[in-house]
């Protein structure tokens, strides 16, 4: 490798997402237009000690450390695994677009901008394939090991994670006029705490009707049958137990469907909330009407609205 | 309704199929050709007591009482529903094509057939939704209430059966090339001893994955991937369950995918075990590789190479 024609510095974006779409636990995920984590990276002005360096962790509340910040578990598992022997350290800057503990894919975003930066440093010797393995490693030390996030956010649009391991995805196509309603109650929600909820075994028929439900999401979204993916929109596993540790969310739901919701629930682990909708003024309104249930509950929150990121994670060689 | 234009007597069809597909316990289903149950309704000479009377249950073993025949009662069902105030009595004849206890849908295709027949003899007042109603009726009574057998032995094709109460399907779209080895062992199998082996909870991570690879399924046959829908056909809840009950299952499902076969499972409640094939050759000697399997075990079993039956329930007027 000479490096010669090798960028020194690069900055690779990777955008947010809606984990757990409606019943899809841990197996349907998509990429979200309008926010995403940046990652900067450059080989350090001489020789050092430390690989990697972390000058910008993105956020006062995350690690500085670079063995636990997600986009740093990730590129260092991209330099472990490209053929390159290390000569120089890495300085890492994080630019965080999303919240923490906010539902939106944000550990995911970073670990997979962390290893498409990585990737790009070194001229691109790792397939997507790979920068999936080096992006769910970091995802699995920070947030568990689940694809449904990191899948989308490289991969952009939406995916079905039929297993993780191994690792085989199934991307969706879904109707070009589908909107996505984000709203973020001023809540944090750390993914631990919303796994604990979990059970840990479900009844036969609820395990069935899950099934049929993720199946029919499927069947809309290929088929865009907007009436029946609203029907689909129906987990009976993750939002009955979270629901009770969003304060407003039963709430947000009701009016998001009575506003004329595709179907609403819990975006990733919560506390953001989704909603799909036909089309931008439809999706405006949901967006008001959830903020305003909120309200009525006394939490804040603010909606935007967005489509499927179809291009999923991106980079640029900046000038040193 | 004047009744001269009506048939006195009728002939209804329909096909056996496989319930349970792969991973979509009580929510896939399909037709399939080559086999179904048929049943005759003929207005009875003179007046008499009994609404209906049964002349031919179909087989020694089925109940002569229209109260316990799957096809009698969708067909009282029907008449039930239907706006017609009775004046005669009816006679009934089936023939079973498909087998007693086998896995193969036959108390669906009793059931639909039954409906259907007694439908064209009133003149065709009810839609298919009524006659779905009619013949899960009569299938909740002899064998549990799922529809996906009934949907498709009404319907023809593959059926997602997405909510049972209330109904909600989905008619999927497949690949032409499709093939269907149906492996029939010297067995019976009760529905009710194959259902209560069932578990009444499951672990979320296996429902999880059924739900991941339902999905995938929808996916792979809505977009004809057939290597994808290999993988999915991957069932956590009812196979390993069942297996037990059923020797030379495991080692014909190896020899079928040894073969080259695009997934393997058990066909309903079994007995009979099904593979997907992607053309008729494969599909002949996935068959045969099945059946030497079976016998292996010392269990002698015939096999039939099928399509996706897309006509489903059929009928037509007799002479009397």
């Amino acid at each position: 490798m000479s490096g010669t024609a090798l960028p020194a510095r690069v900055r690779a974006y990777a955008p947010g997402g809606i984990g757990n779409m409606g019943p899809g636990l841990d197996v349907l995920g998509c990429a979200v237009t309008g926010a995403g984590d940046t990652i900067e990276l450059e080989w350090a002005d001489g020789k050092s000690d430390a690989t990697l360096t972390i000058a910008e962790a993105g956020h006062p509340e995350l690690p500085t450390h670079p063995g636990r910040h997600a986009a740093s578990i990730a590129a260092l598992a991209v330099l472990r695994m490209a053929p390159y022997r290390q000569a120089r350290s890495l300085v890492m800057r994080a630019t965080k677009g999303l919240p923490l503990a906010g539902g939106q894919g944000g550990s995911a975003a970073s670990a997979v901008a962390g290893a498409v930066a990585m990737n790009a440093l070194l001229g691109a010797p790792l397939d997507e394939r790979a920068l999936l393995d080096a992006a769910l490693e970091a995802e699995s030390a920070v947030a568990g090991r689940h694809a449904d996030n990191v899948a989308p956010a490289l991969l952009g649009g939406v995916i079905l994670v039929r297993s993780v391991d191994p690792l085989d995805l199934v991307r969706l196509p879904y109707p070009a006029a589908l909107r996505i309603v984000l709203v973020q109650p001023e809540q944090r929600l750390p993914t631990a705490q919303a796994r604990a909820v979990l059970p840990d075994v479900v009844e036969r028929v609820v395990a069935v009707r899950q099934s049929a439900n993720v199946a029919a999401m499927v069947a809309a979204l290929t088929s865009g049958d907007l009436d029946l993916l609203r029907r689909a929109v129906d987990d009976g596993i993750a939002e009955p137990a979270r629901a009770p540790l969003l304060p407003g969310f039963r709430e947000a739901k009701t009016a998001a469907l009575e506003a004329g919701a595709l179907g609403c629930s819990i975006s990733g682990a919560g506390p953001t909330s989704f909603a799909f909708a036909p089309n931008d003024d439809a999706a405006a309104i949901i967006g008001a009407a959830m903020c305003a249930a909120y309200r009525t509950r006394g939490v804040a929150a603010t909606s935007r609205v967005a489509r499927i990121d179809e291009q999923g994670a991106r980079w640029s060689a900046l000038s040193s």
